[in-house]
């Protein structure tokens, strides 16, 4: 299954000004198309900690998406992070600069846009869009939400895996009683990730018990041995 | 003023089970008391992730908030990774051991919440609450959020920072004519923060442009530097 890590880069949401809405997007989008997404970075607007976060991510996951700091203006260094973490020089792309001056868009900062690192590959978008930059196994997506979503869908077919079946259990026992049973299933079926989650919000105490596993046979048999053992379900 | 990292620490997270509500609150209270949230990290439930974080965090930043994996079952495994980051032992606290006591919790699984990081300094949360743990410069917080709300009011003092201030403006023009006088504002005033962020979402296309600093003179100079220059406001 496709690994993948989001990395979110932007001051205005580390200092809450805006809240992430990418980042809620890219988890469910990649629980619906199979792929195993393991980690999920919000970063500053600086070249150094973009740097950082895609070398070690494009190092660990098979895809690597990131989220903002793509457009015209001074804050927006997302490029220079990319080809500082892979050592490659910033190349201004003649495509870009044809379809920014479709656009009239000619000026020094229009042309910001049309610069992209060494080696990147550029997915066509639409006629009247922007096309997604592609370096190496990193997808440089906006951050404006709305066009974070419509790009997004150009990354699926990299992340596409089998589906991720799950089961639940809700019990009012506490998890220090059940944690023996929660042991005892997941050492027997380690193909299935068992997780408890204690909630207190809503009224009443309870434990929520989430199963989940690729293998369909493997869970319903960890539910059904759990739902015995635990005696809850 | 502080500088501060969270790490969200939870498969369910990254799998869509529950949404993070803690890394916003986080983002909310580091704002309010005027510290410097710097990075915001979501890891599964790994001990060598989890090490590594907090290893990289600890070191960077002056306070680090982790979320999450500190319970008695078999996926939290919280302390465990802040061990290996500090690469010290984990001991049994006699007295954790003697408040799980009180409360008749006193089985294999209970006494687990009992282990920390060797060196741990317990903070006390009240006399029917848990202490909150805290290794070296990492406050360690539970993931339910009620709990974790409740428990952050703890590392409060260790994050308070001299207030920063914001303005903003929202103009119809595009960034690209507006990126240049942007340019000139920020390096005038290195000490305000400008950042630029366009939205298509609300009908109309807009650009929000935010200013902010703890310097609130150079804050309201920069503003009407930019006002007058950008034609905007």
């Amino acid at each position: 299954m496709p690994s993948c890590a989001g990395i979110i880069i932007g001051d205005e949401i580390l200092s809450g000004k805006f809240a992430d809405e990418n980042g809620p997007e890219l988890i469910r989008r990649a629980r619906s198309v199979g792929a195993d997404l393991r980690r999920l970075v919000t970063v500053g607007d600086g070249v150094a900690e973009i740097a950082d976060e895609v070398r070690a991510c494009a190092n660990a996951f098979d895809v690597v998406v990131t989220s903002g700091g793509v457009g015209p203006t001074h804050d927006d260094v997302t490029m220079a992070g990319i080809a500082q973490a892979f050592g490659v020089p910033i190349v201004r792309d003649p495509m870009l600069v044809g379809l920014l001056a479709s656009y009239a868009l000619t000026n020094d900062d229009a042309l910001r846009m049309a610069d992209v690192p060494q080696g990147a590959v550029l997915h066509p978008s639409g006629p009247t869009s922007f096309p997604v930059v592609q370096v190496q196994n990193v997808w440089v997506l906006p951050g404006v939400p709305s066009l974070f979503q419509r790009k997004l869908v150009l990354v699926e077919p990299s992340l596409r895996g089998a589906p991720v079946f799950t089961r639940r259990l809700i019990t009012t026992r506490a998890e220090t009683e059940i944690a023996s049973a929660l042991r005892t299933v997941q050492d027997a079926w380690p193909t299935v990730a068992i997780g408890s989650y204690p909630r207190f919000e809503e009224g009443d105490f309870h434990v929520i018990v989430t199963l989940e596993s690729r293998d369909e046979g493997a869970l319903d048999a960890a539910w059904a041995a759990l739902s015995s053992l635990a005696s809850m379900g």
